[in-house]
């Protein structure tokens, strides 16, 4: 069903090497167009077929991504408006996003390829930072938007509020603002709950809050969120899954929301979001 | 906007006998139809109008419920499937859900009547509880249904299906299912995140679990969840808001999803969710 | 060195039949003297040599306990003022304390009867329970003392003083005060830290807090701890190491406090504190 | 009984200007020996008795700080190896070192002159650190030495030994090694303990750790903790009661011990420890 495959890869030549030039040439053999990044091109001893990262997306029935999470968090980034539908394999060890090893690769594929496999739809947040009236920066992110204080820094003092109305205010190390896919990342660490994919809520963890009261804290992924920096005598960090970041002075406020577009994950059959959460927390296990 | 006004009150004498006399008479001033359970009979000099119970929501326009969050959660189980808005009103301290207290009482009353006052809609759970083939007992909760051992007992050992997909065994003291509305109350005890009225979702919070992987789970509102009691030498005991209670024997099954009806909740001016989480959890107080 | 064995067992016979005929006969073939409890006899095709557990402590160099952690809880409590080194074997999986598996049983026993295997100090606790000037109860524990609701209460309400100067009240599911040992048992799963043997304290951790900004609390080994029930609409129970139970009422105060005599657990090469901890944890493992 | 004082305050005017000259006077009229930092002269009008901080220990009898917790712990520095008692008196909030207030300075200097206020002895940690052979840095800390990552790091990679035994690496924010006088500072944001002064340990909490199964580690006083960089893409800063900081790279080792010299903290009538911790933690109140 799937026609025009195109494939992103991880910037690290032996596992992609090892992966890539197998997988186009089978793909192709099945006269399914195929076409790549320059990542994966370096991995290719004749490359052909290289587009610019920014075209993939919209030229593609279904995206192929080689690596790990970080890899797809970073691909997701690049998506624009885009929704189709992602395949990640991961290279390496399992991950939460890429669970599809290197090992389980072609017999994973056919279903897939023929539209057989169901398709997890994951919310993006928009974080979108304003000083006064100015629009600075804005990113989205498939994990969460994470403000935090330097090292040497004692606190960060945050204010908190939903649709215009003021919630809390937070001195703590920092606040990490989740989606239900980020839930089991960085949150998770801050103690924060994990949240299943399908549930339309934002999961605000604050890091190492001074008040023993604060909880984390889920709410409905149709708020608009706004955090504002309330006193910052060293700079704060915004960053979004980790890969991107924005420095932010005293008063800037930071609007996050949900996009409109969903993330179209593909989840081969016999990978249910709990089987990957028992392996990975190693539930069961005592 | 509301004619037919029904009382409900909680059986402690002396604070509702300050309150329901004069209410009763104020309403009745402005030409609305009054009646009450006997509870709040046996506290009004010369009764007149007393409904049982059960008859009191199907009958009514508006119930008012005199007492605090213990009084509301058994009310509400009084409902059946009828949705008429309740007015809480809190004849003591502050309580999550009954936050009109009684010196508000008459500011609040009138924008209510008025049919001003926004209304919040709550998610119950309905328990359902299997022996073999057979239903032993079904209840609803506006709060929590708890699975609890005995206080001599060293362990309950639990399994969690959703949607007829098993999830994860617990060796734990309990195991608590939760809606939002209780997610203030004992799974906050027991570690569990704080979630909006408006999020349509369980939470999942283990009581003391032996694996320290464990976190509370967040699930779609829309999930059928079924736990099994694996292995019991003591009887673990069901409780519904705390105030129901069901002795579980080994291999029984709870079936927990949610109802079809909500509770509408009716907020006067000034006591959003945020405000009364602030003032219940001392935020902002260091 | 020791020469005088004794040995306590589990009643659970296949276990202990499979290991005990053996051990008797190796210690005896060294010249040692070996005596038994009846579990091990009932394991022992023609058993010689039987003791009463009361007096196997006392006649003894050392004690060796097949079995669990369990087992020695039990052994430990047996021991009377007597401070008679202990050599735990676990039969089953590891445990904390009874760190020598089966397989280790003849490797670890050379060094052990040289007296060349250091040995651990631990220290037990002592709870008395007086319901007015009368001593109801008094126990001893290796891991803890742990005040707990039944499975229908909401809540229980206790309050803690240390060396007669009040401290703080409790509500909560219960209270659990841990000797060091006991750290890694009940108070780990309840959210406390673990508190390496050497260090002269207990903890105290509450169960479920319904008061969230209570956390554990370590204070020095030398405290005398008073206990007292608040209040108490259904019973209350004390229990010891989780074998051993009081049931109490309104008003009944439960003193706590370090004995002079401390357990002596002899730990084989190999088998530090920290190797148990990272293996029972799966530290490292992710 | 003290006969020879010396001041140190923070470098606040009007709050030590409000206090220093009174209390100045009032010594002096008492017949005492009265010398003060250049901080606490800048808030007097004719300063006569100036002494450089780090003579200002060895000369003295009693030590007054003026000032918050943070005053406290830089003059704490500040002693070298004298261990001449401090009186610490808190201009602003309560704080949990230096519980007497403004107010109540003059009714608690009588008894503390007189020499019948109990003492409070409370342990130093001293880090210092390696790279390869050669001493980096020696810092003492009251409160704790904390492992911190960048804002934009994403974890640090620590490796923890104790006694020169191997017990576990951390992949986490950071790492907390707290004193008891520390426990109720950063390391009970983190999640540690409350650990009573008088315990002879040590706490080591991580902060958000990726191993789910890490818990608090209260360890002897007596241990030699050291703690090794493992790999540091970006710096990792080590701060000493959050006032000091020292930047690791790849491999450095940290030692930290107790210091044989004890912190005297003057404790007056009415402020014990747990009632300063009911104050501070809002214990009681729901």
């Amino acid at each position: 069903m799937y026609r025009t495959i195109r494939i992103i890869s991880r910037p690290r030549r032996s596992e992609i090497a090892a992966v890539a030039p197998g997988l186009i040439k089978r793909l192709r053999e099945r006269g399914l167009s195929v076409r790549y990044d320059h990542e994966t091109a370096s991995c290719v001893s004749q490359p052909d077929g290289i587009l610019p990262r920014e075209e993939l997306a919209s030229s593609s029935d279904l995206l192929i991504v080689l690596g790990g999470d970080g890899t797809l968090l970073a691909a997701a980034r690049s998506l624009g408006d885009n929704s189709v539908p992602i395949l990640p394999i991961n290279l390496g060890g399992l991950g939460f996003l890429t669970s599809v090893t290197q090992e389980e690769l072609y017999a994973s594929l056919e279903p897939v390829l023929a539209g057989n496999s169901p398709v997890s739809e994951r919310t993006f947040l928009e974080a979108e930072v304003f000083r006064g009236t100015e629009s600075l920066a804005r990113h989205r992110a498939l994990n969460d938007a994470v403000f935090n204080k330097g090292a040497l820094a004692r606190i960060v003092d945050l204010s908190l509020a939903i649709n215009g109305e003021f919630v809390v205010d937070y001195k703590a190390d920092g606040l990490i603002v989740s989606t239900p896919t980020g839930s089991t990342a960085y949150s998770l660490s801050a103690g924060g709950p994990i949240v299943e994919p399908a549930v339309p809520a934002f999961v605000i963890t604050p890091i190492c809050p001074h008040t023993l009261t604060h909880r984390p804290l889920v709410i409905p992924e149709s708020s608009e969120i706004e955090i504002t920096l309330r006193e910052a005598e060293e700079p704060v960090f915004l960053t979004l899954d980790g890969q991107v970041g924005v420095e932010l002075h005293t008063s800037d406020r930071t609007r996050i929301r949900a996009t409109r577009q969903k993330l179209r994950l593909i989840r081969p059959a016999g990978k249910t979001y709990f089987e990957i959460l028992r392996s990975k927390l190693k539930w069961g296990e005592r």
